[in-house]
């Protein structure tokens, strides 16, 4: 076997386990929390769905989607970490970090410093496809509460405000999708599924 | 709420239901099957890592991409067809355009019918970009049964000679790869994985 084909092998390998990574949201036909690998499938197929729905319709799709594939593929390291949990945030990045070191000096040549680039861009939300893609991946979760009765909201004791504050990239990086956002949000306190 | 974002949100909470269709593989950790959510989401990733080994090198990776990530859609409904089942795979056809025609008249516009071109044309396996998806379609339970000692070959009673017809599609869109696969086969079949 080639070198090269075998690090891309064993990248592809170690990648898969983010279906035993397991986030806090649930799937929305509920019984059961989603792991990253659903969660990136979604988000990703999310963009190509909603995309005449982008802030900036110049932005490139293709590199959102592709994006949206990797963002979290750091967590088959560092674990997902629970948007509201202020002490978990605290060593994020850090652990995130190291986790991409490892994982991305798994591939060969410049190929793995290339996927670390689309996860950072991702994470620093400037750009327009980073923008709209971290829009994709706040809603993503919010429709998941909304069906599943605030599940995680009441778990985590999350209050309104901090799920209005969670949901702002929504508003920046599509602003047509801010109305469905209020009306998700406005209907789940309704309901009392937020406190 | 805009009736075509409505549309788009219904479609997009029905397809979740991809999470809890679950396929003969196991993920490659062992221990359950994955779900075509799972396996849309790797077969993509795939694509981006394993790109520079297909076949034809002007291929549209980015159609190949989006093809992957719609390509089991039609299976929230058909369910999933185990590709040695020779019964099941005779009504595989009509039993996916049924589900088709009720899965993507749930999009606004032309939406849905561009989606399922996509899926048509995987389906068809002529172009490159169709020939590439499929060999990353066959090579990624290869690599799951391989690394879960033939599970799923053993359940269905599966000869070595039906596994190497069924990897034939990555020799045409991915003979770089070729040489991968016949390591892989060889070295099941010589520990006894395949009957």
């Amino acid at each position: 076997m080639e070198e090269e084909i075998k690090k891309q092998l064993d990248f592809l390998i170690e990648i898969d386990k983010m279906k035993t990574v397991f986030r806090r949201s649930y799937i929305y036909t509920g019984g059961r929390r989603e792991n990253d690998a659903e969660h990136s499938w979604h988000v990703a197929v999310m963009a190509m769905v909603l995309a005449d729905c982008a802030g900036d319709r110049d932005m490139d799709l293709n590199k959102v989607i592709r994006m949206l594939l990797v963002h979290d593929l750091i967590e088959v390291y560092a674990g997902d970490t629970f948007a509201y949990d202020a002490a978990g945030n605290l060593d994020k990045k850090s652990r995130e970090e190291a986790a991409a070191d490892r994982l991305y000096a798994l591939l060969p040549g410049d190929q793995g410093a290339r996927y670390r680039a689309l996860w950072e861009e991702f994470d620093r939300e400037e750009t327009p496809e980073a923008k709209y893609a971290a829009a994709m991946d706040r809603l993503q979760p919010l429709i998941s509460n909304w069906l599943n009765q605030g599940a995680t909201w009441r778990e985590g004791h999350v209050a309104l405000e901090q799920v209005w504050r969670r949901m702002a990239p929504v508003k920046t990086g599509t602003p047509r999708l801010w109305g469905l956002v209020e009306e998700i949000v406005t209907d789940a306190a309704e309901k009392g599924y937020i406190q």
